[in-house]
């Protein structure tokens, strides 16, 4: 065997999302063998959904030269509130009628493998652990920028899931107490209330209409505003972008600070489509860390981009279906 | 043996306080068999500190009528900044001049037996879990409110330390990250803040002067105003003590909220001098989590005080040495 044939065993990640349901292979050292995207349809119900989900992991599976029985086992990873012990999805917003669905032992049925059931952004930073920006560490937290914060936190090795698989979820911890911002959750002073790209946007059109700041982000409609729109324009040297993403910057330092005094891990990541931001935006996540932490967690706790990009999601549940069935 | 008899393995439990050292004998199913306090006379330095802490283990195992041959092993827990895998104290604002001082090895070789060093908020939830009001959990948080605000996190049966041993440090979560309180490590917006003992005196000095509100704690002299005071005038009717016990109970709630979303454990616990404030506080705390909290994780978390008071300290020092050495 070279350094290039795939190594067993292999197992097949499914990272289903409200659009689309990315799938791969993954072999034992955390390297994806193959990479394919289809649509969700979610729309058309659960069952359509499971059949697409079944037909990306056999669609993966071909793209690898892989045979089926070569696989052992599958993990999937999906958004949405879920009964992790059960395999159950509850009732995830981005899966309208999606409710109450077995949706882990549907799946093992229609693949007939062993399947185990993961929140997607668990799986993104069991991704990152395995074989991203994580490898070689213990224990991480991963924030996912994106719509929403989403977060996975793993220690020891080992995802934190909690009692009610809410475990992680630390968009939704509370960073201002007093006169906080709404959260897409309806709750206040959440940190996607702050930090989300969502959010970022919003704090864009308060800023732009509240005040005379002069702005190149003044020039775009309101409804194509984007986070990215608003990033760029900071690189642009936009004053008014500037300072947004400067506040988006202080708002993850001090969710991160928040976790690095809860859970003091080996690393923090950032992934997500706002870290397109670039490293001027992580640099600024750093700077405030090091301000607000305790010396020696400030000092010695890395503070980085996350390396798998939209495959973090499948290599991740891949990863756990490898804990759950290949030891 | 009958129900009565000491269980074996037995533990010693070492609980290192600024004032007080306490210290106990416990059997393997959790139980003390023993409980003796001396003065740790800190300001003499760590030479007769270390000293007075083998005096306070030797004691507890004379009173808990073992022989000291049938002790399998020590833990000390430590307030303070220390690094836990080398048993070292580092900073420990508490013990002026026990720096850089290597606790665990010099007093395993004054008992001669094997020696674990833990901080010792975690060694208090430890104590909980094993043996006081988490028993039969997996997961737990503590927090302990008293001059600051302790936190000890339980995930799987095991202590997040973390990195830098810095692991449940959750009196510096950021509650409030615009306009927020100074903290005593000097930082801002932490939970202790807020929530502390210390802080609850500072906010009642500070509604007290700024405004006309009519209340008892104004009879008492400034320097003499404490926690208990506030507590028992709350209790007593006076407006002012209880919209002070009020604000508290939701501070604790915004921290209990976070911790609910990151750790989701299985109870999250109230110890310290502070639950002397009785059921209505708590009932108090419990009330704002249900309203902040994801529906799931506020239906079916167990709030609840602690059970061991102070000696779940030297208690769950004792469960860390069995869990290091014991099996």
């Amino acid at each position: 065997m070279n350094a290039f044939d795939p190594r067993p065993p292999f197992y097949l990640g499914i990272d289903l999302g409200g659009t689309n349901i990315k799938s791969g292979v993954v072999e034992d050292t955390g390297r994806p063998l193959s990479s394919v995207s289809i649509e969700t349809e979610a729309d058309r119900g659960p069952e359509v959904g499971i059949e697409n989900l079944a037909k990306a992991g056999r669609l993966a599976v071909e793209a690898s030269g892989l045979r089926w029985d070569q696989i052992s086992g599958v993990g999937l990873g999906s958004p949405g509130t879920m009964d992790l012990s059960r395999g159950m999805l509850l009732q995830p917003p981005n899966l309208p009628g999606w409710n109450q669905l077995p949706i882990r032992d549907l799946l093992a049925a229609k693949l007939d493998k062993p399947t185990i059931l993961q929140n997607d952004a668990n799986a993104a930073a069991y991704g990152e652990y395995w074989a991203g920006a994580g490898r070689n560490t213990r224990s991480l937290v991963l924030f996912t920028l994106g719509t929403g914060v989403g977060c996975g936190i793993i220690t020891e090795g080992r995802i934190i899931e909690g009692r009610h698989s809410h475990g992680g979820e630390c968009g939704h911890i509370i960073v201002q107490m007093e006169n906080g911002r709404r959260c897409g959750c309806g709750a206040y002073g959440h940190l996607e209330a702050y930090a989300s790209a969502t959010a970022l946007v919003k704090r864009a059109h308060d800023l732009l209409s509240e005040g005379s700041m002069k702005s190149v982000l003044r020039e775009i409609p309101p409804d194509d505003l984007t986070s990215r729109a608003i990033s760029e324009a900071a690189d642009a040297g936009d004053p008014a972008a500037r300072r947004l993403m400067k506040e988006t910057a202080f708002y993850l330092a001090v969710g991160t600070v928040t976790l690095l005094h809860t859970i003091d891990p080996d690393i923090v990541l950032f992934g997500g489509g706002m870290i397109a931001a670039g490293q001027g935006f992580l640099e600024d996540i750093r700077q405030h860390v090091q301000k607000m932490a305790f010396p020696a967690v400030a000092k010695g706790t890395r503070i980085d981009y996350a390396e798998l990009g939209g495959d973090a999601g499948f290599i991740g549940a891949a990863g756990c279906a490898r804990d759950a069935f290949g030891r």
